[in-house]
């Protein structure tokens, strides 16, 4: 990766668990071993541009894991793949980081438009990908499900981490298929 | 209120906004108008036991809403009628407010043990008062539902901010039936 690029990636690891907010420039700089010039010479506009391409950068990298989890599933098998991915990823950093835009999205009300637009964008990208996935599978009203599907997963990864339990994902398993069958 | 009890409700105000981390202690004093003195002698620990507070401030706030939502109502119809507090609510702040707990659960990572458990057992405390609602209507498995539709309300919450549209919590409405029927 060129310098451009780690600087996006390590923005989006450090929001995924601080959100923008409570991740420091200086922090990422200091990762990336960079001097601060190097910040503004790669993005003009300084924190706004870095984290606006970091969640986009975080949101397509999420996808491509739960494309991965799909891969060769039946519908309601697939979804239940991408629940796991979550769990598992919780599991693995301690309940700190799962999903790279659900903490943006919630600061966003005092974020520029950029950074909200950003979330809403790669949302909907996840949305669209899966609504394709469900049609394809002879599922009705894709977009609408997989929606619901994602605010049921991103509820659920809420709850987990508040309560530091993955059964608050489990548990929304059993309406993958309730969901897909109305 | 007294200063102690106003220091509370104010912060309580800006985390729902802005998140602990986007809050500046400053802020709240001046909104409050009291020095910062005023701050250690109410809360000897600062900002963190400040938060805490306010944490469950902003957590008590919404359950008694949600409560008064519920009133003299069926199953079903309450739990469509919790959707509309907060569909009301995203739509009386221009998508900034809604649920006070979720950003903080999502921040909390880095956080004190102290902030988490605050969101913690704000969280289950809905949950079980829920339940006992449930269970009074004939529901079974009342405590699992609840915490079913709690995931189910906070993920639509998360997509509606998200998107700017409360269109992602009004299509959570009709899963309540499938969730309440299995």
């Amino acid at each position: 990766m060129n310098t451009r690029e780690r600087l996006i990636a390590t923005t989006a690891d450090l929001i995924s668990r601080k959100g923008f907010r409570g991740m420091g420039i200086n922090e990422v700089l200091s990762l990336v071993e960079v001097p601060k010039g190097s910040l503004y010479h790669h993005f003009p506009k300084g924190k706004e541009s870095l984290v606006t391409e970091a969640v986009k950068y975080g949101g397509k990298a999420q996808m491509e894991r739960y494309g991965a989890a799909l891969k060769g599933k039946g519908a309601e098998e697939g979804l239940v793949a991408i629940i796991d991915v979550m769990i598992e990823d919780l599991r693995n950093t301690d309940f700190c980081e799962a999903c790279p835009i659900a903490i943006v999205a919630l600061e966003a009300s005092e974020a520029t438009e950029d950074i909200r637009k950003a979330c809403d964008e790669m949302f909907k990208s996840w949305q669209v990908g899966l609504a394709y996935y469900l049609e394809k599978r002879g599922i009705s009203k894709g977009l609408e499900k997989a929606e619901q599907f994602y605010a049921l997963l991103e509820g659920g990864f809420i709850l987990s981490k508040a309560h530091r339990d993955v059964k608050y994902l489990e548990q929304q398993k059993p309406l993958i298929a309730l969901i897909l069958k109305a």
